[in-house]
């Protein structure tokens, strides 16, 4: 059994919470945010606090807290040589203030309020300062069902920024394409199959190998076509430089 | 029961055949290319052909062949007042030949080789000249499973170009994630999920709603980071581009 006490109420927070509440060996011995409001509701389920001087013991405290709060609430814990972690994709592991033993506990996923999350696909990835404190990250992987990979704080934050560009500006993509439809009368609910099916690919083949379309053709006449029907010059811009870098993979042009 | 004749050995045309060929109320006549190497292991279960003198009769003509292919080679069919349809996203149903009946039956759906496609995750676009040619369209649809939308040349030039940004371009920008993470030393695969994720996001709520970020945040510490450790100048123009366009969207900046 894994005793937690976890800070923070957001997204990550929440999640974790449910998942934990449900796992057989992890008990959730507290949960702690600064202010009580957004914990009300759980406190049939859960001990709340908004006090750090009311912190238990635990074997592991983890501050999914705002990346811009989690060095200062490090500091601020009064405790020693316990275990805190974070779950950022940006902060280093020493951010962390150095009177603990120190960890991440990064949940390689998108999470919003209001969807529920299946944690077998939510891959955590983990780093600890001490060897020692390596199989309690674990034990909480394994119990979420979660795959689990060693990552460096340097391999994290290239993650994170990789993470930018296929969750981020993919969904930018997909509001463009929102934009275009419903601007010239079409619908954008015909594309939801299309946008699935996209991502299922990859999930088996390699972006290169799925690539398709008039830029990976080098099809000029479909190309000018679409410029010419783009309304906004901005979505023109987008269009020419994705043009350009699809054709740069495939080896058709030079940028 | 709709006798369908296909035209073309590509990607569309061979999932069009295994979908017809499995259906109940649908029977494959008969089953063209120009050359028949694509289609001779298929004869045992059609009857296939070269020569377009030998056409048989049925209610359709289905021609899946390149969009440069579909004038001429409507043009070149030795047939009269029959129900010619293509299966293009940005050909108009005009640039069939005026001797047939015409229409166009447009798969919304990203096709490739080995992978097989469950059709119910297909939406067909349909459109004909004449309004008693409809229900032939509608029948294959609905022996298919499809989902089934009737769309205008114009709608579905529209459609076709929103395509690009939310299958292509998206694919570029898993790409792009697979070179980030892989030159330097992180584990493309860890994105998988994420990936999935993202594209299952937008099938409940709008890709406004869905956003996340930096971009979204206005987080100008991260977003500098990211573009310091972005070692390609191309992939920080994409950076750049995608930043802004998403704040223009959620209205941090005017571009
Ligand atoms: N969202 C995701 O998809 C995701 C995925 C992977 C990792 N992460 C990481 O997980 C962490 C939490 O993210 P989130 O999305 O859950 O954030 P969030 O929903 O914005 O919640 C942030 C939480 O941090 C608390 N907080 C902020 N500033 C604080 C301070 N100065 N002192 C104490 N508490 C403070 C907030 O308290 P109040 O409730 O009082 O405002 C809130 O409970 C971040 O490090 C983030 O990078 C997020
Ligand atoms: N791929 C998709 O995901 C997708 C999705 C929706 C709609 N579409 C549309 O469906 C149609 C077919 O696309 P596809 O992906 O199946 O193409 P494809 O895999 O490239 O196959 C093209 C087919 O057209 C034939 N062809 C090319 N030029 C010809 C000519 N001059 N005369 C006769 N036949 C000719 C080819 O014959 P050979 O076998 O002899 O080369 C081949 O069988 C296009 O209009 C496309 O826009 C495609």
């Amino acid at each position: 059994m894994v005793s937690v006490i976890l800070l923070g109420a957001g997204n990550v927070a929440s999640h974790l919470f449910e998942a934990f509440y449900n796992a057989e060996n992890i008990s959730v011995t507290q949960w702690y945010n600064r202010s009580l409001k957004k914990l009300s509701s759980y406190k049939n389920k859960v001990e709340i606090t908004d006090d750090l001087n009311n912190l238990k013991a635990a074997n592991i405290y983890i501050l999914a807290v705002s990346d811009d709060a989690i060095a200062e609430l490090s500091k601020q814990l009064p405790l020693k040589d316990q275990f805190v972690v974070h779950t950022s994709g940006s902060v280093n592991v020493y951010d962390l203030d150095k009177k603990h033993k120190r960890g991440v506990f990064y949940p390689l996923q998108t999470f919003s309020k209001d969807t529920s999350m299946d944690f077998a696909n939510v891959p955590i990835c983990i780093e600890t300062i001490n060897k020692s404190d390596y199989h309690i990250l674990k034990e909480l992987a394994l119990n979420l069902g979660s795959p689990l990979k060693k990552v460096n704080s340097e391999q994290r934050r290239v993650l994170h920024l990789a993470a930018v560009f296929v969750n981020n500006f993919t969904n930018q993509l997909y509001r463009i394409g929102h934009e275009i439809t419903e601007s010239q009368g079409a619908e954008f609910d015909l594309l939801k199959p299309l946008i699935l099916e996209t991502a299922k690919k990859v999930q088996d083949i390699s972006p290169y190998m799925a690539q398709t379309g008039p830029a990976k053709r080098n099809d000029k006449k479909t190309i000018k076509k679409h410029l010419n029907s783009l309304e906004s010059l901005h979505h023109q811009d987008i269009y020419n430089l994705l043009t350009s870098s699809i054709q740069q993979t495939h080896g058709r042009k030079k940028l």
